[in-house]
């Protein structure tokens, strides 16, 4: 996840996500390798970073402790206590300070288009309602830069509501999804996000609009907040949080429940 | 698509992948641009390529023709006529060719493989009758290695078939889908494959087992044929090729159809 944020902020060097045990053939000392893992116990994060380490890769660790602080000497430890996907800001803010990707004013910006939100929390209720009085499945397509906070939005979907949820980004889905969107079996179940900001490029706000007219679906836009990249992210993770928060509700499911995932984890483990 | 293709091949190099207008800030006369485009007219790989040549990148070019083969001198020109998707191979062999990813003894032993399955293909035609009966949204869960074959698949249910469709893969989906796949809505609405191969990682194969018990849910395992990694690829998209196939001629669709994103195409040339 923080790999898609970080990358939208402009690589000033080529990244490359690992989210699974086995690390790229060119890793090796020139290498700068960041393992991100809120408990510092993600089994294939562990892994990664231990055939990191035999390759001679410099290792920073972003973690609220767990293993991962016990193995790397060079460690920002995060507050204990959140659910990993809360401390979404803890364990993003650390990598793009790191690479000097924003400054304060940006925070402070950010910080009060998020406040405004708190007081008018409304219009997600609303999303959620509708989204629940037909059961539908969330679809969130994403626009350059904003395809991590899709993903976001359809993981706190699965994680808080229960609900499977999917995300496409413009203007791939232009290639693929869009020969299914006039046509497809079951579309009135799905509910369709689309995710914008001010500063869209013209093509794109283009390919939204023709999209929608050809394929003759309804897409809900939701905004960023402000006028820099950064506030966008993060209000529209916010928003997408209140609305996945108020689907969990109406479902009557705890959004804090992960039991399934930590039953996987002890399974996974006894087995080893 | 072809970028995830090659990355499976053990990158020697950090790739990046572009599939928007914008090209990364790390782009210069020490990179190394691919740009893949079937037609040779793809607006966003043309956008990228411009901005790439005035960053003095090295370019060369896999297409058919179009401006793409006007514009660069450096050119693998393939065979015209085919649907994009139907050019795989042709996309796809010159990439994995030019760092030498595979021997000819590989691709020998592929086409055996791939021609066992055309004299085979009840089980593919099966796959599509039972979600045709139920009108199931198939989603397909990849694994290490396969996650751009999950992706293939979901496009070709697209194209092909016109139906909604979504990849995701291992172990990536148990930090997220795994929340929702036991107690969403709609479960019983959507057809769950896996793609697997013979080599499978213990950890992935532990993961496949246990996810399915604790949520519940039958995932049809479709396994590839072949002992590399380049016949399980190419077997693979040949089973998911034929499934979409005949799911669109259970729907009474036309697979070569693709009406939509032509006029898609034509709509944004007028505008500009």
């Amino acid at each position: 996840m923080q790999e898609r944020f970080f990358r939208t902020f402009i690589p000033l060097n080529p990244v490359t996500l690992v989210n699974s045990y086995e690390i790229p053939k060119f890793v090796d000392s020139n290498t700068l390798f960041v393992a991100v893992s809120y408990s510092g116990n993600t089994e294939e994060t562990l892994h990664a970073v231990k055939r990191a380490k035999e390759r001679g890769a410099v290792i920073r660790g972003i973690t609220s402790g767990g293993k991962l602080a016990e193995i790397l000497n060079s460690t920002v430890i995060i507050p204990k206590g959140y659910q990993p996907r809360s401390a979404v800001g803890y364990l993003t803010i650390p990598l793009l300070r790191a690479f000097d990707l924003f400054d304060d004013s940006e925070v402070d910006n950010a910080k009060e288009h998020l406040a405004k939100i708190d007081r008018n929390i409304g219009t997600w209720q609303e999303f959620a309602d509708e989204i629940f009085s037909s059961n539908k499945i969330p679809v969130i397509f994403g626009t350059p830069k904003l395809e991590g906070v899709a993903y976001r939005w359809k993981t706190q979907f699965n994680e808080n509501a229960k609900v499977l949820a999917y995300s496409a980004s413009f203007p791939e889905l232009n290639h693929n999804d869009t020969m299914a969107l006039e046509n497809t079996y079951r579309k009135e179940e799905f509910y369709f996000f689309v995710l914008t900001h001010k500063q869209i490029e013209r093509e794109i706000a283009d390919r939204i609009r023709i999209t929608s007219k050809l394929c003759k679906i309804k897409m809900a836009n939701v905004e960023g907040d402000g006028n820099t990249i950064f506030s966008n992210i993060f209000t529209l993770i916010h928003k997408g949080d209140y609305i996945s928060y108020f689907l969990a509700k109406k479902r009557d499911v705890d959004p804090r429940n992960v039991s399934i995932i930590e039953d996987l984890k002890r399974e996974l483990k006894e087995r080893s």
